[in-house]
């Protein structure tokens, strides 16, 4: 039977080594299906022997048409901002600890990636969020963002304060540890510890979430993906924002933090039978099936 | 010049004497500019001499093209419900205390009438929940919410216990005070005192806030409007459904909830100018503009 | 050696069969230690055959020096707010699953208990509530809470809307769901579904957590033990008190609900290595120890 | 009548000049009472011409039986942290915007000021933390705090990971953004944005608030005065201590930071008629009084 894929990259979790046997295994299986396999760059510096093709995530673009990450939720999500642009859907496999983009077990994965290859997946389309920096009339930096855009206090002693404008319409003044701006893939992530809504996977907004904002009244709020937001630094001393946790960029005071939706989505590939639900009751140690 | 409107009814809020005046007024008024207008039988019986003719609120499909509520939230809650069925878009004057669903003020409202049937209004679709019950096969009972559909166990001494699917799904079993089903307009009353996201009113967007759950992991839930809720009572003694606190149904053990969204919106139409974020930061004691 | 105590009172679970077993089990073990046991009156109506002496709960004072309760928490909670008056310690066994106040498990109780009867026990007191409503002038309803004082709205479609002085002195007027005033040991119980923090049960000192408050700036508020606080109704259709979940009493519009620190404190005892930072670790899904 | 106070210490707003000229009006009338006035030396150094001794404030002891305090909280929690060893009492008077602790109006405080000396005040007291930092056997910080010490991760793209101790006893490990160690006083300031409980000023009690907690079930803890809290730092790149936001001190990994009460009270000296709960109503913009 004709796989839905023909060339398939395979990454790893960055700098691990112990990804290195099952990565091996798993495009050993991938070849002996007729496939072909590329690597990553950076995940074959750590393979002892890769008898595979190298790619660089940004030279994948038509290229590959799956990419399969091993690792868990933090490399998925790196992978998935980097690969954005290319139109690339991924399979995400963990290492153990079920995740809540990387839902197929290290245990399991040749027997299901089998089944996916043949057509046993449902696709899922996740927005993304871009946002670019500018500081007087220049634009400095910026970023995509596929959980939350964090604008963070830092270690100052005194609170942010900042002004939100919605579509350039004035939302409010706060001061506040900082602002998380969150997709719905982030809403289980650092926005749930600050006390945001759970937003299903597949809605297309944006979660305004405050981390500690002085007004007791304040609350989580959430937009159409379409809005565009607009972010003032009024106070902004050591203040830095962030994209998934992972890269950053310190803010001045004055700066502007704009945010829009990505128009590109990311494609996440389950296996069959795939439960978000499941996934969120794992996750948060709420019952067990009935 | 020509009105966008020709016939337009009058709502006052129920049992309220001093609606009286204003109302007439209004109706006067309403009459010099070449307008038809007719009167909700319920408010008619409080008003001392009425000259114009009286509908009930189910006899006004195809006979008004505009309904103008004199009130506060709640009456157009209300109002927004029964007239749902029949595409009668909906104004809101206030008594004096800002609403967000009544947003004209008592004392301006002439002037800002007069400037909507020029046709400087902008429209505003929300939309409603539909909720029908089930016991054993038997449908019993169904309602529309334009707030929220709430589940509370009342003054039973212990928690509910109820069970949620979405699509068929199995969501969670909850042990709670209560669980309240809000749409975007309802994430601003009930949901928010319960710890629930403000939802912005444009989304279409369902919202699950759990109230006092016994999981303390559990959090509020955004999902898609399209999606089916069932919520089997496992635990129900002296437990009640509320539809936007207006009416409601006592349940029993073993009784479904389904929720659906409505299929018709309602339009809500403010006058040029209008701001849902000024309203937020009003209500609740936000900063106010830089 | 000589045990620490002389006559010893066991209890089961209200209406509990399987508590049958267990019990005499326990009461044989007592006696073969040279113990005096008596079986509270209600357990003993579920025993097939009981050799040993009855009592009522409300005559085991000066009888007994020592209660065992087999149960849950709700179980040893009743029996101490009963016993409270009457300076008798307790020890609670619980049927499987770890209590708060329960913590001894029954699979190894027997050990257990000789321990203690040994003297290797550590003793833990825990004060309760007493609450008074006067309807007009005349003093209509008083009890005993060891958890907590809980005023609610029960199913009536409006909040409730209360007046809260502190020693005389104005706290705040108030619209919400209801109000929670909790001991240390409630703290962990309803309080804490409710967003209340969690208070060391050695505390003296009250909690006030307000339910689904219509101010989104209201929090909770811990308060000295010694204060008095009155709770009047303003608006109370159908609103009732609740005693620990378990009594309850209908409030009238204008009662005023008295709620003081009872003087006298519950003797809690633990085996010795009883720790509660565990039992907090193991009910709420924290991490494991390190 | 005579004073209860001879020589009063005056303390502005650190580096304020608008405080000079009520200033000296205050200290005049103080003269003009019979009473003897010192100036702090910083304040001193604001003041185009300053006829009063001038004294720093740890060189207060025993020379000084009051300290007005004229600025905000955040000057009067810096002034009573330095003179805590002192045993001198405090005065706090605002300059326009009511605080928890500077309840004096700058517009009225000659005549409340008047009032008080004659002996109408009332005493309170309010404990303080005391917080040491030991890297390996080395003890290397230590410093007072009024409102809170407060462990954050600054701007590290990872949470915290650290363990507390009570007594020596084992209570969590725990992922956070931080961890707020709360006195009384400091429950209405930073950890009321992080979710925490307010604790009535007159309570000896210790809050534990986690800013951000990974753990969902993780809740505000209030814990004895006597505990002795150890906090171990498993994870601490970038992460700082902060004491009352005010000074601070850069943690690293295994640095174990122990917190206790400090034994001596600061004792606020507070106009007759004072109201605390009418504070917070103020500050929380809760209702008005009936």
């Amino acid at each position: 039977m004709k796989s839905h894929f023909q060339a398939v990259a395979l990454i790893g979790k960055y700098k691990s080594l112990e990804i290195a046997e099952p990565l091996l295994k798993l495009a050993d299986f991938l070849v002996s299906m007729g496939l072909d396999v590329v690597v990553d760059n950076l995940t074959a510096e750590h393979l002892a022997s890769n008898p595979y093709p190298v790619l660089a995530l940004d030279e994948m673009a038509g290229k590959v048409d799956l990419a399969i990450v091993l690792g868990g939720d933090g490399t998925l999500l790196n992978v998935a901002r980097m690969l954005a642009p290319f139109d690339i859907p991924l399979v995400g496999v963990n290492q153990g600890r079920l995740g809540f983009l990387t839902d197929i077990s290290i245990d399991s994965m040749q027997r299901t990636i089998a089944g996916m290859l043949r057509g046993n997946f449902v696709t899922e389309k996740r927005m993304l969020l871009n946002a670019s920096i500018l500081r007087g009339e220049r634009h400095i930096f910026d970023s995509l963002a596929f959980n939350d855009v964090v604008i963070h206090r830092g270690n100052n002693s005194s609170m942010l304060e900042f002004e939100v404008r919605i579509d350039g319409e004035y939302l409010y003044n706060q001061r506040a540890d900082g602002l998380i701006v969150s997709t719905p893939t982030g809403s289980t992530a650092y926005a749930l510890s600050a006390g945001g809504p759970i937003l299903h996977p597949a809605l297309e907004v944006i979660a305004l979430v405050p981390v500690a904002p002085h007004t007791l009244s304040n609350r989580p709020i959430v937009l159409k993906s379409e809005s565009k937001l607009d972010i003032l630094m009024h106070r902004a001393d050591e203040a830095r924002v962030r994209f998934d946790g992972h890269t950053h960029f310190d803010l001045h005071c004055n700066d502007k933090v704009t945010i829009t939706r990505y128009f590109k989505p990311v494609r996440l590939l389950h296996p069959e039978g795939h439960s978000y639900y499941h996934t969120l009751r794992e996750k948060l140690l709420w019952n067990q099936t009935p």
